[in-house]
């Protein structure tokens, strides 16, 4: 059969320079907008600045880091370099760092464009809702296009020029990593500055969010970008190419049936892409309309755009599969269904919202049993979901032929995530808007502003749950789908060492179940050790702000300025502090069970893995979402209000809640996919040199 | 092989009978220790009658639950009862409802010594440590003797009346269904008063813990009764009928190498029942002796003798193998390992537990946060030790033949609870002292009776996280075992229909996968239902203890009684409301997923269900533990001390821990052994009518 991949690499480069091309003329007409207020632009410089700082800092440390692995990737992998060909390895240690630069490079940007775009977000909230929100929204999807053009273009990039999926694996795994700590680094500084700034400024002196006097604003706001814009875009970018990474390597094993598998992978995420640039094009809010629907609304016309391109490319292109385009439709759609789910579970319109609020009016014990319980139970609906689609891309795409059926679940997870570019630019639309009512309480633009600011902001937080409960289903499909990926690279090692393959991992075998046991672990340590990083960064943080209020005089009254930067550097130095050992952890933990308890028992570990992460993400961004809205509900004068003891349990709730959905949640994600590449890469290693 | 099991019939019924003469030569001991404070008198008899009234109540739903259970197990199980054996049936269901009255009688007596000890206990603390703890231990001990002897005679009187072990699956079932609902019942009253008496009491009034001026006082009391003693034994009875059922399933398909594995069950266990006889007989405290010692030391008693006497054994008979025996070992030390390590998590001589209570400091957020890390922390290493030992065991015996393997974990899990009739007595000492406490204080015994009650409470607390740890352990690998179980039931059912047999249970194929996954969130809804029911009951019982407060004149004065009664309802009857449903969704789930997607689903969900069973197990129970200590820890002077914002900090820590290291903790291992159980007695049916 005669292949249209050519083409597809054509379209790819082609997609991601349209991408790129409108993200740049996103960039130009936010930048155009002039911002006025001298006070708006002092404070937006300092959070520039601030962020800047850190990313460069983060980066030095994560550049030593990538240093270090590349030269165990040249010297080790695919194969160590006195046994293979060199020229494989220098390709695999090269496509590692296109992977981290490419990361770091939208990471960069994103922030570039969030601090360019926060205060004229506050400034256009003067004239009213729509123009505010064109900003904060234009601003956020640059983001959006940036991350998922780089990641069309890397991964087109790598296998045009390799030709070997194995290295793309290794761009994958530089993503992957890069995320991984740019994540955890971001989401401790973030969290860090959001509770200690809550806990002094809410609780103890009942001063309201965002207020100039409080010494950990600044370092709040900058928190939101680089954990939210960077650290998020960096996971998205990681998510999405290791969905198509991984459905690439099994696409690469498939043969037979005239179907052109490694084309489709290609056109469903340039497709994808294309939606994404349709529905942010579309994007805007109604006269009185409300920023919620119109984030939502770009999301479904997304989808539908997508859905109905990739059915016309599937009916057009030979060597395409209307059972692989049902695979990809039943993930995007399941994804929808995710994500309204969580929603039930997270909105302040909805009853859940609502009794954990009621609960807070009986104290901060019971504000957290509830929250904790119903975390644990919207991990359900989610689970369900990721399992029942899972379950039908499988059976769906199995009669095509051997290995279709897993390579099924990998098109679902690139369907879940083929509108990733809409879904970043909501995200990133989080921060921005957040930034912007931060800007217009401290550039004192009056009641009205902040009030249309809050609306923004309430929207971002709402959407938010959904877009989470989305890339966590993406993750799932994804690292499944990886687990086949690992399977494939197993047994390419026993073939070359002429050993018998293995078909699968059986429960019963006791390496298999030791595996399950520890990889099940993981994830709860991991996201354990950064929530205790945000523990003993935010009270040092807590410390300082003591001592800023007893030590400078006029603080209290707003006479005298407060010491920002001080905040910012305990914030900065505490993450680069915290932001490796965890990471490291779940690394190591990989390469001993791998080493030790050989392949069979990094499958089990592979599998208790994912669903211990599922499970603690789920529950843990839900919870966190779930305690910020009741506190906002409470707020809102609900059970008392606010200063009321509901309120005050609410608070603590939220400040619970935080590390939580912002840091260890969405970090768990990356943790699982790194752990599934690393696995797959150092395979034949395991093969040929584990223990048992 | 001639096969000494008659033998060994023989000899388990006279071990029985040993275990229950000395019960009642310890009960009789107890008993003829003579009251004399008239105060004390009274007030136990009020916890008695509060706990009789609940049992009563509770044991009348859960009949009615067993009568259904018994008719459909007489109409389906083994098989529809107009297709096979009615005799089979008839047994299967009489086998069923001997094993709940068994649960059932054992957690009846158990409460009637217990609400015998607490007041002698209280009474004894005037004339010292030594007479107190004797008769606070021996109580307890009789509720240990008691389980292990009913087990024992009951395993092996069906056993040997049906000869058949699918029969002996629903006696366990009938176990494990009781305690169940007992467990999630008790477990919700106990911390409904407690939970509501603390934050009344402790928090809003600033009254000491068991004032008699507090209306759920006496209800706290009852709690402790009902949900330590009646609820914790009737979940261990089910623990220790579970492992050694799930031994004797696997042994009745094993066959040749001239081993008598049946025997050597049975030998093991009443082994273990002598050996803990030995352990209760010889504890004491010696002068100014130490009561944490003196538990700790009698376990480690046990845990000798009971290796020496198996030693002995399998040097003696013929037909027993060291390398089972040194399965039984490995998991018996693992259990030492386990509660060690657990102990170091929860321990407030250890850091950790000043970790927290520092934590507390800066506020009840930082007290959340950081016990929930460590409570993560803590799981990983219990997790590896149950792996490193299914690993052992499975390796130590897989060279006796076909399927021995598996039966050398299910033999690690009958070591590892050898000694539950020393844990058992370990444990219920806890509750009897807790009791003996607050009626010290009620009786107005004084300080220095006070500070002895105290030392003798601290003590329970202390040892309960090591033997937590032992039967979290051994549910862990009484489940996997019981996955073996589940298996041979399968091909069993395959075998009869001509269908080819199952070899294990692949995570590659979707069906295992989709079971997984589900199985795994299947506990955390169940504990989240647990907790919901704690944290709505309690909220219940604070507006009563307001309205108390606010109505009755001369309450907070103390020149006028409470009405306790109202409380012990309110416990009695939301704890009731609560204890069925969660239990039946576990239930239920199992059923849908089994006739839904079929066996090879189960056999996933059984997998996935084990592990984040034991993950949050370990989660919760520790992190309830290390929240409790480090409350105690900052009560004893530290970080400010009692009233300081520290010590507030911590007792909603303690709060948010009492349902899950008492309700939900120790709720899950039951849930999942009922799973297992459920499954093998359904396999025979979900291989005949699954859908898929």
């Amino acid at each position: 059969m005669e292949s249209n991949l050519s083409l597809f690499y054509g379209l790819s480069f082609l997609t991601a320079a349209i991408a790129f091309l409108f993200a740049l003329y996103l960039y130009l007409w936010v930048k155009k907008v002039k911002v006025q207020n001298k006070r708006i632009e002092e404070v937006s410089k300092l959070i520039k600045e601030g962020a800047d700082t850190f990313i460069r800092r983060e980066y030095r440390i994560l550049a030593a880091f990538g240093g270090v692995v590349s030269i165990i990737i040249l010297l080790f992998l695919p194969s160590p370099i006195w046994t293979g060909n060199v020229m494989m390895n220098i390709a695999m240690a090269l496509s590692y760092i296109a992977g981290t630069v490419l990361s770091a490079i939208a990471g960069k940007i994103g922030i570039i464009v969030a601090t360019l775009s926060n205060g004229r977000t506050a400034e256009a909230a003067e004239k009213g809702l729509k123009p505010a929100f064109l900003i904060g929204f234009r601003g956020g999807a640059v983001m959006g296009l940036l991350v998922v053009g780089c990641s069309l273009l890397g991964v087109a990039a790598v296998l045009m020029i390799t030709g070997d999926t194995t290295i793309l694996l290794g761009f994958s795994f530089g993503a992957s990593s890069l995320a991984l700590f740019a994540k955890a680094g971001g989401g401790i500084f973030t969290k860090t500055a959001d509770v200690a700034a809550d806990l002094t400024g809410k609780v103890e002196l009942g001063i309201p969010e965002d207020d100039p006097r409080n010494p950990a604003v600044i370092a709040d706001n900058v928190g939101d970008n680089v954990g939210d814009v960077a650290g998020m875009g960096a996971d998205l970018f990681d998510s999405n190419v290791a969905a198509a990474s991984s459905a690439l390597v099994i696409a690469a094993t498939l043969s037979g049936n005239g179907l052109d598998t490694i084309s489709m992978v290609f056109c469903y995420s340039l497709l994808g892409l294309i939606a994404s640039v349709i529905g942010i094009a579309t994007a805007k809010v109604g006269k009185n309309g409300n920023p919620t629907h119109a984030l939502n609304s770009s999301t479904y016309v997304t989808t539908a755009v997508f859905m109905v391109l990739t059915a016309i490319a599937t009916a057009v292109f030979p060597g395409f599969s209307w059972r692989i385009w049902g695979a990809s439709a039943t993930g995007l759609l399941v994804g929808v269904i995710i994500g309204i789910t969580t929603d039930y579970f997270t909105d302040d319109t909805k009853p859940i919202v609502q009794k954990v609020a009621h609960a807070s009016a009986s104290g901060p014990a019971f504000t957290i049993l509830s929250g904790v319980s119903y975390g644990f139970v919207s991990a359900l609906p989610a689970m369900i979901g990721i399992a029942v689609s899972a379950l039908v891309a499988y059976n769906l795409c199995a009669p095509l032929g051997d290995g279709f059926a897993i390579f099924g679940i990998a098109m679902a997870a690139v369907g879940m995530l083929s509108i990733v570019g809409m879904i970043i630019s909501n995200d990133a639309y989080g921060p921005i808007v957040d930034n912007a009512r931060g800007l217009a309480e401290m550039g004192g633009l009056g009641e009205e502003t902040i009030r249309i600011a809050d609306e923004l902001d309430s929207a971002g937080n709402t959407v938010k749950a959904v877009t989470k409960g989305f890339s966590i289903g993406a993750a799932g499909l994804t690292v499944i789908s990886l687990l086949g990926a690992f399977m494939s690279e197993v047994n390419a090692a026993l073939a070359e060492r002429g050993e018998a393959l293995i078909t699968g991992f059986d429960i019963m075998q006791p390496t298999v179940f030791f595996g399950v046991l520890i990889g099940a672990a993981v994830p709860a340590v991991f996201s354990a050790m950064l929530i205790l990083g945000v523990d003993r960064n935010a009270q040092r943080m807590v410390s300082e702000i003591h001592r800023q209020f007893n030590s400078i005089k006029g603080l209290r009254e707003g006479t005298a300025s407060p010491e920002y930067g001080k905040c910012i550097d305990i914030a900065t130095t505490g993450a680069l502090k915290e932001l490796i050992p965890a990471g490291l952890f779940a690394i190591l933990m990989t390469l001993v069970v791998g080493f030790v308890a050989g392949v069979e028992a990094i499958g089990g570990f592979l599998l208790g893995n994912i669903v211990s992460g599922l499970l603690l993400a789920l529950f843990m961004s839900n919870a966190g979402g779930l305690w910020d809205n009741s506190k906002k509900y409470v707020e809102a004068g609900n059970e008392g209000g606010k200063g009321s003891n509901a309120h005050k349990a609410a608070v603590i709730g939220d400040t619970v809640g935080d590390p939580f959905k912002d840091t260890a949640g969405p970090s768990i994600n990356t943790q699982i996919t790194v752990v599934s590449l690393v696995s797959s890469l150092a395979a034949a290693a395991f093969v040929a040199f584990s223990i048992f």
